[in-house]
């Protein structure tokens, strides 16, 4: 259990770091969406490994492929199957670490859960999961681009190192896709250093999204922001989220955090945005801004002590291919994960008032 | 929608802050289960305002009533209905907030959304709304506690001021509920301070599980740390959620945040706990440690700038009964959110594997 | 588990017979409507016991009371907790039951699955538990009626007495809610046979729906006539459900049951009905009609054989209070069903198509 | 929306007729069940077209390839997708009808719900969409039998020629999956004089599940009958539902229908089944019996009225490869789905009780 998300507009993922394949199926897509599969592998091409010293050599072409819900180029409304076929596996790579445990990653829970793992490439636990979910966040911000919602991410933090500007032009210029220069440049110099000695990095991402109606988000669980952090918090290495102030808000007193609303060319708006967008579970119509922190790749060279399946003490050392650092190809899977949520919220509010609905269904109001 | 929570143990809550009451239904509670009303009120009283001169002295009885799914002292495995009926709306104080928005509240977003609001008092977004919550999670409290996992929470900060120390003993002793003593001593001077300027703070409670089973938690989405990471963000006011080192993961290193695996009295445990317990979505066996950061309460006195709902700007000061501070009184409800997904996740991981499956039902495993 | 219905418009019902009350939360109610006790009672009082001699004399006042989610006359968006407290129980009629398991009851497979069960009155498994889908059901018809769908039920048979007429205006004359008076009376001539001899009679009841839009229902497995099974099935004594021709469509050719379509006042119809208003899962613009058959009710004074706890066989005369025949007061909870699956129908498929929703959030087709 | 089905046990269905292929996403297996291709295949072959002149001549392999959630020969907990490529599409059978809509078909319905459609072969609408579902059903299966739970279809009855037997031995010899050898020489005597005039038949298959222990099925709205109704209901063309009596129970009386427990070898058991193994919604340990009426094939080749898409009224024959019957090719959809509603409940039902429970984790009953 576990591999679908959301409630209207719904993704299934599934596949295996070294299985066939892996994919995604979109149930609840609106029809008459323009899509093909330039759109998803624009967002695929943006986590695919092997773009830079800093992630992993595997090469995979991670090419998708369309298999239904599409017709003459526009959604149909009914699912939409999206896959991409493993190509690069070397499963010798990985065969040793079957018998161990590896400190900070899966293995041993997987097995205490299900009794045992595909143990290649760290199976479903891999980064290669990913792609389902990047796949249907390419869909997820057509169909929000369509509403003029736009959703946008990079990393504010390596490590120590934060992006002290917001230069959206910088963030496809360096390899680490921060909004800053020279922040970038000490980052790389610091991961220089760390994988010359066999360790790794962490880091943070920021996502923004602009253009939301205020209203997005359901009341008490299912808040937009609630469901942001399930969203974010669920990929992979992510430790923490924080929406808006985060975890400083609990540092500020109120006349210090309080957004006040004032009066901008005619509308409502607010005067600073220590919120992050939502307000009681909804977006307020500002800017949503939310930040995940990923711990640093568990997979280092660098020795370690750990468990074998006998039960024994051992020291190891992880080999294969691996990232030092993969807050960079996780910045679009926060990008699609906050667009997914999004996408959903957009689909639900539509059934939150009477007059809307009476106003769609043709019904005059009274 | 949203006030549905859970998959298998899954609660609906309702209820407004000066509306008839407020409450819950469990659907999904195993039968068997010994409950009555006291166990409830144990937790709603932790809640409960007019405890200190931290919380608004509102003094609401809070009387928690079982409508059905109780017989002879035990769950039925049916409904359970759980009722708090209000008994000191005043109506009267809240008039006046009908006209404009407080910033920091839902009040705009309310209308937006909806159309209108029931203003009295914060409505449906009212903290009154974790009763709801609090109720449940006795129920679920009690549920985990029969196969011998205990939650705990605390305040681990006030405003900028940590607790240096654990100490759980201390909990109970200070109004704060703060395991720190001389920290809960500084906290009070600083609340006392900004209680004199109208002034509000916000802070951080921790949560601690233990005697989790490894592998509650689900694959992907579902993970632990993703439930969890919803499920308290969804609580009003908190705006960042940590596991383990939390937003701290991503200044460290591999090697630093790596827990390694280590033999104790014969099995496998771990010889650090930065990953707070889960790893890859799942309870790996030690410790869970959460954290959640509550932003200050919106509602002070100071004077604000605001809109009122013709547009004008207009400064107010928000008058009524408000906490200076909600950390203490939110200390169950993290407490309660985090035991209801843990008895969510104890339900679901009883169908993960097929000689688990075999044995409960009395299949000879192959 | 078990007690929540619905995606958008979700419900979750609660109460046992005997215990405190019965009711229902309204998760997803659109704001806006206006909502008031009469609504609820009336449909309430459709199903009251002790209006004829046809049903219990149990009096049970029934009265509905709302307790949140109504503010000034209208429903705020937030959930609808309705409350009927339980006046009349007396459990001594009921105390010998506990010891066996009454033939056609869930008795038995309560115990099997709980280990236990509230023994008074039957429960959960009471009618009474009907009581929460009915008030919805009120809810939902006022949502129905406020876009321009009415859905109406009556009893279309009682054992072999069939209503060869569907006179509606006839429906509230008779005790039976049969929309033919001559088949009324020969089924009470029916009834009153049965009544002496301790006996019981089961019935069809038939429902319709008009002003439905076309396309109301999900592809695959959530089709509208899907829903609709599972909704009308779920009712207590419910065997089988048919949509439009049924059963019978299996004896028919395809040139005898596809409805041709036809030009009718410029706009697209169908020659006939046999289908009952769904194709394809989906509502086809015309009357939507269903039937559900009701078993005869399990309780009867004449004399059975069953088993005790003991793992004894024993005979039994099932005393108390019983209808003789349970299909007069099912119609208003057939009638709620439909109802509440046509309005979670609605506020889906406000979803389907991305020109829909652009004219709701107001961009511009391009 | 509508394409997953299923709480735990879940299923994500995809796919067109005439699309690149079809598949299923099965989310929720439990981990360690024997599982490979030759399994699924075994189910597909059942339902594939051109096995006999009863059939359309389309020939698809069909062939079923496991990318994911299998590993060394069994599944791993994580999701297993099951794809089928489609080889026979031709496209130009069906370029006609794009421009009118097919009476019988989800042709109008599509238009009107999703603003245009995949109008080859039926697009999502097609018979092929249920490879998907059985696909899923034979894991299903396979789930069932590890614990002792079998299901079986069969043909009870072809347009009003049924079997009077049920020999099991013969389902398997006719072509029609008949029960009996003499009513499925009627059956296609019956069927090739309508297959002469270019006419169709419908048909109604019973299944029959045994070995489940008493009490799956949740109470109120996820009743065992209740979800077995929606998901047979869900099958492209079935317009009728009956558990046990189903219709007929309407005209029988209490005491013909009450099944009286008894004890037979040792332990409690039934007289009779006239409740086909469901009271109060949970299965009573006797066999599971239900039946689906399937209304004839809406594609015949005589002539038919209906309307094309300039809102002009025609006349047409629908050419291509149609089926004069569905139901023998539909025995194992209803299996499947059956298969699937079990699953489910079979995992749900571990949650029940606390002893069970308790039993689960390694904990004392107390």
């Amino acid at each position: 259990m576990g591999s679908i998300y959301g409630k209207i507009f719904r993704i299934s993922t599934w596949g295996e770091s070294h299985g066939k394949g892996v994919g995604v199926v979109i149930d609840g897509c609106p029809a008459g969406l323009s899509l093909n599969e330039d759109d998803i592998q624009a967002f695929l091409d943006l986590r695919r490994p092997g773009q830079s010293k800093y992630s992993t050599p595997r090469s995979e072409g991670d090419k998708a492929e369309i298999l239904s819900g599409v017709f003459e180029g526009r959604t149909t409304g009914t699912p939409i199957s999206i896959e991409v076929r493993n190509t690069s596996q070397r499963s010798g790579d990985y065969s040793e670490i079957a018998s161990y445990y590896r400190p900070g990653h899966a293995d041993y829970t997987f097995d205490e859960k299900y009794g045992f793992r595909d143990y290649r490439g760290g199976g479903r636990s891999s980064g290669r999961e990913t792609i389902g979910r990047v796949a249907a966040g390419a869909v997820a911000s057509k169909l929000l681009e369509s509403v003029g919602i736009t959703v946008c991410a990079y990393t504010r933090a390596i490590g120590g190192i934060e992006a002290a500007e917001t230069d959206r032009n910088e963030i496809m210029n360096n390899r680490l896709y921060m909004p800053d220069r020279a922040a970038a440049q000490r980052a790389e110099e610091y991961l220089d250093a760390l994988m010359k000695e066999g360790n790794s990095a962490g880091g943070i991402v920021e996502c923004v999204a602009e253009g939301l109606p205020a209203g997005l988000g359901e009341t008490v669980f299912d808040k937009l922001d609630a469901e942001l952090a399930k969203a974010v918090m669920s990929i992979g290495a992510v430790k923490g989220v924080e929406i808006g102030e985060g975890m400083n808000a609990a540092r500020l007193t109120g006349s210090e955090n309080n957004d006040q609303f004032i009066i901008r060319d005619g509308s409502i708006a607010k005067a600073s945005n220590h919120s992050g967008g939502v307000l009681g579970g909804m977006s307020d119509g500002s800017q949503l801004v939310l930040r995940a922190a990923f711990k640093p790749t568990p997979s280092i060279s660098a020795m370690q002590r750990t468990v074998n399946k006998n039960g024994e003490e051992i020291d190891i050392s992880v080999k294969g291919r691996h990232d030092p650092i993969i807050v960079p190809r996780a910045v679009v899977v926060v990008r699609s994960m906050t667009a997914l949520v999004l996408a959903d919220m957009l689909l639900m509010n539509m059934s939150a008032r009477l007059d809307g609905i009476q106003r769609f269904y043709g019904i005059n109001e009274k």
